[in-house]
């Protein structure tokens, strides 16, 4: 099995971006799976190239990509991406869509393949924070995640994909006052986590249980 | 113009529910439009049907439903309404679905026809904190809003409807330690600037503004 | 009896500031005591020279002092002053100390001779959060209530003293994202139910009651 | 030079405690200072018996005390303790005063004579969030610190002692939603900084910077 994990590049002023600093120490192989790394810009529309360009090399079975989530206390695997780009910044190359639609002719939305609910557990249960979200925002973390599905839907279909979001490191929380963070050696630890949950539950779905949030 | 208003009943151990309050103190009319206020119970499916005969009954060109997220600190018009139960606590009547389509045969997920942008522009102009919120959970406020676009999908194409989620009641807080809430009228008048926003951007759309969210 | 309550002027870059508003707004009597307002400028000893004045006029009983506490959820009456000037920000004639203490011959610190948990159970009688406070911070707020205590320490041995912080008004948090706030009817109400506490524990000391906190 | 470097045993619940855990590994030696390490009962008194026959046995010139607080985002060196003893839980053998002075014939409150703003300034250049905190509350962690100070104020004037506050553990919010925490490895990271801090301003008394709080 291979599984391609991308991390985006630094945005929004900051330096560092815990996604591929936590994608770049991820082992070569968890659970028996291959792991494929690939940092992608934060920037609409072209990151989308850059995962298309690796899926047509790589062929993965999964596709799992990994984003910085500022003021996030835990790992949150992602349950569904929207066809919308409303970004509250500009991309890397100076964009700021209000409000678009990523493509005409895509779904509303889309739900994630990947086991969340295993994912979530997985992370708890190797001693760190997590918990499933129902929003990846409106920028290119959502973007990314609903471009994946949107090629799934029109020419990879049998690729299951899916994202999570990760919080600040504590470096960039020195001057943020009251905002939480997770040591860069930790993210690594749960993505580990989750990504063998991946594995774990390849051909079995997701697992049941009390994960729901009531807004 | 004609617009339906939906508050839930309590739910979850506390004995009141500010979305009912709020809606019932709402004025008879708004911006030039009828308001009609209806009590739903925070129930799975027979919300639905409650709706339902109310909007046979009434004919309205909008619904709105209303209900309360306690933990936020404002008021936040919802984007979009995924087809999924998944209860992290059991309804009113004890039923805790985990993680369900709320309709086979629904879109994955269903975009608010109303102006958000102008509704969260409109509240803060009224003094009052607000935002888009880009998840409605996956409890019974998503529910009613995807149940209620379900049926504009099916069989109501004329009606535009969309929700809001509200903050807690200084009352429920008393022994909620670090838990934000909003004073009933303030509530009050954030939904009444909300609905004048509607009815003044009817037929025009949303505004244009920055209201997305990184995550 | 009769009880001197000063609110601060605006600060910080506030055009408001909620604890003279709300002073203003008290009723000339509670529980039988003459309430005497008074506004204090948010000035490191003038604010002190003001309130001097006062007392001096009025010969009050009791003196509270209420102030801003932006970022609190409730109101918190406040414990204890201590004897330092650390301004975070300049006060509004441009004065920053930067760790000095107040009086070389005043105490360390001043506890408070207001009941302040049968205070903050009275607030939340009142259907308000509230919760005693263990500091008052290094700014106008701190200095002010010191200032009283080391004043009746030295000269007004009979008065009682102390402090409460209140949240921002729902007006001052539109553009401060997660941040609470309460309505001034809300805060005119907790001050006119800890005031009223006040009167009726007058020579019975404060109740006895859970209001530590951990840290 | 001898540091004394306290930690307390798990309370309230929790099957661990990031201060004994942290102070435990800790340097030997720290900036040419020599570090004692102890660790003490979550217990009022007893705590104090431990520490007073440490610093008979050790001789050392600095007493720094370590304790969990729970809910904070980063290492808060304390400014101040203060005379009392208020509970919000019993202590760990099941003593809960409730707003007892902790000795009759002790200040209203003591300031630490650490470095408190070097000493965070020292955290936050090792890349960690930290801030100046202006109470400890009124458990046993204020306990202890008071009770140094105490025993410096009567029985070892040469002694110079302080307390820093740290975060919880990631595998203690696993079950906390939305609760900060903070890696074992830049616990002791932050400490290892702050006491390095301590040796380097020995004799020079604390820095001059921006540190203090509105409230």
């Amino acid at each position: 099995m291979k599984i391609l994990v991308t991390g985006f590049d630094p945005f929004g002023g900051d330096k560092i971006n815990p996604a591929i600093e936590a994608v770049k120490r991820l082992p070569a192989e968890i659970n028996g799976a291959e792991i494929i790394k690939l940092e992608i810009p934060t920037v609409f529309n072209k990151s989308a190239e850059v995962v298309k360009k690796a899926i047509e090399k790589e062929k993965p079975d999964y596709v799992l990509n990994v984003g910085q989530a500022g003021g996030r206390f835990g790992l949150t695997p992602e349950r569904v991406a929207i066809n919308i780009n409303d970004g509250r910044i500009p991309d890397n190359e100076g964009y700021q869509p209000l409000g678009e639609p990523i493509h005409e002719d895509g779904e509303t939305a889309y739900f994630t393949q990947l086991p969340i609910k295993a994912e979530a557990k997985a992370i708890r249960d190797a001693g760190l924070p997590a918990s499933v979200s129902n929003t990846a925002g409106t920028y290119v973390c959502n973007h990314i995640m609903y471009q994946v599905q949107y090629m799934r839907d029109k020419e990879f279909p049998n690729i299951k994909a899916g994202f999570i979001h990760i919080p600040f490191l504590p470096e960039q929380v020195v001057n943020r006052p009251n905002t939480p963070s997770m040591a860069l050696g930790d993210i690594v630890k749960g993505l580990t986590a989750a990504l063998s949950a991946i594995v774990e539950r390849d051909g079995k779905g997701d697992i049941k249980s009390v994960e729901g949030a009531n807004h």
